[in-house]
């Protein structure tokens, strides 16, 4: 049955394309091609913005002395991460995971956010400002799935230090590192996310996350 | 060509559901069936979410009183927002609009970020926090493409007093408000978003939006 012009194939295909998803981590040589990262970054670029305000930007890095640099700023708070945990098996098993792709990825993308001019009226923005940098988060998950589509993997890396980051892309102050991202051919997608897989923690069941006309302490 | 799987056929319903996906404000009567609010919250769910923390959780209100509240509150914060746009022409322009469809719609939905309790170690939030938020935007997005997918019009209310609304929904502390939507039957999925087709503002080229290396300003 067709729901508002979306047939049922169509609507599986979709499906297929969300449930497939996955944060990639492990990536296997080839490049993307110009025309695929065009039509992934056309979707992100369809997002909902509030107040039509597109606030998204997006900075393609391939330079392998600007990764080199972002790795090892990785390297050193992920070192950092580690000691704060106190079990030591969970310590160990946080060890073991490859957490980001920065180097064997095709490339990384700095997606930031760039907010409207100060001053300047921006509808629906007026009384929560966050929605502007909650826009770019809406363009980074259609880019994921629009990557997943395509067959490219994506992995957002966030055990860094954004001012340093930021610093590194010589963001001006008004704009603001939202995702710092590996794109790339995985190996694989796999059925479910890794943290699942290894029993870092698992997933919660829907019915503990919904509630009815007020919250449910 | 299959793409990770992904068959060009499957490609194709994704892309279409992907651009066809409005905020919706003008809604038609009719519930929404269980079985498809299910799967709509369930595609959120399988977001991803930094360390797989999950924080997001969702309050279904039907409630005609309180939607009553929230569409005063809107309504007061709205004149207060009209009465900043200086442009007199635009002021007219902004107060033509259908900013929300609180009433109309089948249900609201409020979608909150629970962080994990203080003190917990999640991986991969401890450098930027902000990316337990963030997490939420992302199955924010699902939720809105599973809409359309399923014929279902989602529209988000940003111009609303947040702490207003937090307290209507008896939100503990640590618990916040991300987005408040009106969720049901759309009179229609029009073919570009409304700001756009009136004139308030325009699509920019994606070639803008994207550079290389680092930032150019």
């Amino acid at each position: 049955m067709a729901q508002g012009n979306i047939s049922d194939t169509e609507r599986e295909g979709f499906y297929k394309v969300l449930y497939s998803r996955r944060d990639i981590r492990k990536f296997r040589s080839g490049k993307v091609p110009d025309a695929t990262v065009e039509k992934i970054l056309n979707a992100a670029h369809a997002a909902p913005s509030v107040g039509l305000s597109q606030p998204w930007r997006f900075i393609m890095i391939r330079s392998l002395e600007t990764r080199n640099r972002v790795k090892e700023l990785f390297s050193g708070v992920n070192t950092d991460q580690k000691i704060r945990i106190t079990d030591l098996k969970r310590q160990e098993l946080y060890d073991s995971l490859k957490l980001e792709g920065i180097m064997e990825s095709d490339f990384n993308l700095a997606v930031v956010c760039e907010p409207p001019p100060e001053g300047r009226f921006t509808l629906g923005a007026g009384t929560i400002p966050q929605t502007i940098r909650d826009s770019v988060c809406l363009a980074i998950q259609n880019l994921w799935l629009a990557a997943r589509a395509e067959g490219v993997g994506v992995g957002w890396v966030s055990i860094l230090p954004q001012g340093q980051i930021e610093s590194i892309l010589e963001l001006p102050p008004s704009v603001q590192l939202i995702a710092y991202l590996c794109v790339g051919y995985p190996e694989e997608f796999e059925d479910k996310p890794m943290l699942e897989t290894i029993g870092w923690g698992k997933r919660l069941p829907l019915k503990d996350l919904v509630m009815t006309e007020k919250w449910i302490g």
